[in-house]
């Protein structure tokens, strides 16, 4: 007997209801064995999260899915906005998950685990003979998947499909026209930016020791002043990669305060990791077991975390704040490296480099440039893999200037490649824009924000994106989302704008830098 | 097309793979409720829990298992005896889990969650009306359950099918014959060794505060005494009830450490936690994916811990050890209240109580042969519900010589009859008999183990049990385990032997006790 529409959609969100909770247990668990977990537990543990894995597979692609999608698509033009976009990512979740064939999948999986696994054995030899095959197999495969994907989820290229996985509802042109923009941009401004922070005031240096113990305590302290709530959320200092896991209801942000001569890196990591945790907190509770209730993909989550680490936490204002803890903190009451404007200095040199991870904020959207642009043309079959670490270099010198000594520093650094995730790059990026864009409108509704952020309230800011953005889940696409929070759609100028304000002192014009700036820009506050 | 009975048995060992590895994970996540969780998210940490649990329950209950048992089963005769004994251990799990129409499973559900919710909000009162109906509805519903169980496990009663969830491969004949030994020998020597405990030397109290940090110091140090494994497993001091989770790999202990005037339950607590994380963790690393290396059930489960709290750590000996830690850790190197000697008679003070989870050593088993002789006699419908009270009283009279006050330190003081565990409490009693002859066997051959454990080092009994107990995970039935370990089938001998050694001063036998006792017996490393 046939199912109404109604019926197939509740199962449906039955059934992802137990996927979504067994993430959630999952997210958990992975954390867990980066803080709490015995020391020995770890191989026990993967197989824990292999099985679950392994489960929420098979119940996203059980063939009855499919034909509760199918029926439950026939009827949603009598549903809800909001029922019609949960029924859109559960196709889309269904399609990445039982879209491929098995063995392609498998394929993909072992690409994931071994492709990881190869770079961090062979990335520091530098020797690009030993990954050229692995990377080029990675990319043909990729670009099959791409070409099916394409083909299920009507994207407008295979390019865009791969993007898709990681920055839905983000369309290539976009990324491809407003790319263009910064790659026109900012090779000029940073010589520029470069150029004034010679002639103006130097940093002094940090000396001596900031012990761990006390980072902890800052840690705690930045975590509750950008609004993180405690009582749905761990942060815990461990000795490896920051990152945020768990899920909505169970925030687990990890930060590494393991750099005692310097703590600026910890702080940074402790604020971007806050801001994913915020976004998670903030999506909406009564959603939270249907897939429209999760967050909106890499692209907005890194704005998120961007937003508080790039844009509030390196305003003048902020770093009076942080001064004002770092000195009670570290119990440094008079150490002149420790004023508000020694901090800022410190914070926001700008300097091309090889390693994108390192890089300051002015030069990281010209590393992320450089691997969209190979990574698609690669795919488009327009560059071949033997040619990359050539382009790489050309790219580099072209973008920042510089040459990188060896492989190690050049096309080998990152795992994406070889661990098959092609159209991940971009994001970062796009949530750097994402992120000034939003700022600039929150100013505009709130112009008090960073004279608070200077007395360490973040709440202004917070409130803004919660109503704005956490609050929305996935109801909307990036374009509705901007649109509602912004008036605009997703675009760069926000972005230059910022970089231009911050770090040569004017507003951002795409007319030729001016001439004569004879001085290192005055922030407002400083 | 038909599978062979080796690709049966090989599905199902996948199946239940998958099965143990989900379990293992919720194992960790329950436990992790109870300590390093945020306070916020326990409704989110529930219902992960309960999708677990789903998934499992429709794992082992999938129509395929069925398939696969009867067809592995139709050719085991060519099994090795492992692959036997773990094909009848998944064919028990498939009748628990999908022996029951699914109305009747679902009402055990509901009478396990909603009976513990009713029990925690009435006990306190008293007051029996509140409560009679419910638990005469439990005891008719667990009464049908163990009818359909005993066709399904060929069971010799309707009890023993219900006992057979707790305390598997144990025959009720057994558990009425040595339970029927305890009920006619005990009574006696409680009232001889309360007479001797009185005439002898009456312990100095602790004073003064035992702060729960020291505690903690001490726990971590007890804990690693008796060999617990740090690199798989954690200690934890929390602020409810002590038990032990997670899973072979990853074993989480909680005791519970906030008596600051005592801090004598919280290192019997651990101990005792402690015993049954020593077992966990040394079950057979090669079975731990399958059935038959898991841990025997209850009843083997709780002597594990018992062994090491009640039999190990209350011998003269161990004191010395504690003695010297307790000295140590709480900087009290002369309070006379710590000597070995106040420790042991603090310690192992006899008095009949009310309270079966207060009760000592030697008047604990009472409470247990009270409950099995109620509980059975209503599901043999020879004792009526509503006769409950008095019947409990009448009997805690004559094994104990008290009769409580009022029903909330009577009938309404346990969980498990609301909560329909019916045939649970026989493992607590079972547990002791089988420690006492446990640690008879390992003494024989290892003579010097009371000495050892003067010197806080477990070792010896670790090995032993290790070798004799916690390596064979569940290939044997209890019977096996027992001749093999002990040379004679489970007996409560040993049991009475040790208590009346310990109070009484000499070995038991089953005449009358002496009349002239005239001290209390010295005990030999005192």
């Amino acid at each position: 007997m046939p199912i109404t529409a109604q019926q197939a959609y509740k199962n449906l969100t039955d059934q992802f209801a137990k996927i979504i909770s067994i993430n959630n247990a999952a997210g958990v668990l992975g954390k867990e064995a980066e803080t709490t977990m015995p020391t020995g537990s770890g191989e026990e543990r993967t197989r824990e999260l292999s099985a679950m894995a392994s489960i929420t597979h098979d119940l996203t692609k059980d063939p009855q899915v499919k034909e509760w999608l199918d029926i439950a698509e026939a009827g949603a033009s009598s549903f809800n906005a909001i029922d019609q976009r949960n029924l859109e990512l559960m196709r889309r979740a269904w399609v990445s998950e039982a879209g491929l064939p098995d063995d392609l999948s498998q394929e993909l999986a072992r690409i994931g685990s071994d492709g990881e696994a190869l770079h961090t054995k062979v990335r520091k030899t530098g020797d690009w003979s030993k990954i050229k095959d692995w990377d080029k197999h990675a990319f043909d495969t990729m670009r099959t998947v791409g070409q099916i994907r394409q083909k299920q989820l009507g994207s407008a290229s295979v390019y865009e499909a791969l993007l898709s996985s990681f920055s839905p509802d983000i369309d290539d042109a976009l990324v491809s026209r407003e790319f263009g923009k910064l790659e026109k941009a900012l090779p000029g401004m940073i010589k520029e930016a470069v150029a004034l922070q010679k002639k103006g005031p130097q940093p002094i240096p940090l000396t001596g020791t900031f012990p761990e113990a006390q980072q902890a305590e800052l840690t705690r302290r930045l975590a509750a002043a950008e609004c993180f709530d405690f009582t749905h959320g761990r942060v815990d200092a461990i000795d490896a990669h920051p990152s945020t896991g768990g899920n909505p209801a169970d925030v687990r942000v990890t930060t590494d305060l393991s750099n005692e001569a310097n703590p600026l890196p910890g702080i940074g990591s402790t604020i971007h990791e806050t801001g994913h945790g915020d976004y998670e907190q903030g999506t909406p509770k009564d959603l939270r077991q249907e897939l429209v209730g999760g967050t909106m993909g890499m692209s907005v989550h890194e704005s998120m975390s961007q937003l508080m680490e790039k844009i509030a936490a390196k305003t003048p204002e902020f770093y009076t704040f942080l001064s004002q803890q770092m000195r009670e903190v570290f119990n440094r009451p008079d150490d002149p490296a420790l004023t508000p404007e020694n901090l800022r200095l410190l914070d926001t040199k700008v300097e091309p480099s090889f390693i994108r991870t390192d890089a300051d904020e002015m030069t990281y959207p010209m590393h992320i440039v450089l691997r969209y642009n190979l990574e698609k043309a690669i795919i488009n079959g327009t560059l071949s893999v033997d040619d990359l670490p050539k382009a790489w270099n050309d790219g580099m010198q072209k973008l920042l200037g510089i040459t990188p000594p060896d492989n190690a520093q050049g096309v080998m650094q990152d795992v994406h490649w070889p661990a098959g995730l092609i159209g991940y790059f971009p994001a970062y990026a796009l949530g750097n824009m994402i992120a000034a864009q939003l700022y600039a409108a929150a100013l505009k509704a709130h112009p008090e924000i960073p004279a608070e952020l200077g007395k360490g309230n973040f709440a202004p800011l917070h409130d803004w994106l919660e109503q704005n953005v956490y609050s929305k889940g996935s109801t909307l696409t990036t374009d509705q989302l901007m649109i509602a929070a912004t008036g605009e759609k997703l675009n760069s100028k926000y972005y230059l704008d910022h970089l231009s304000q911050r770090y040569l002192g004017r507003p951002y014009s795409d007319a030729a830098p001016a001439a004569n700036t004879k001085s290192a820009p005055k922030a407002p506050g400083a």
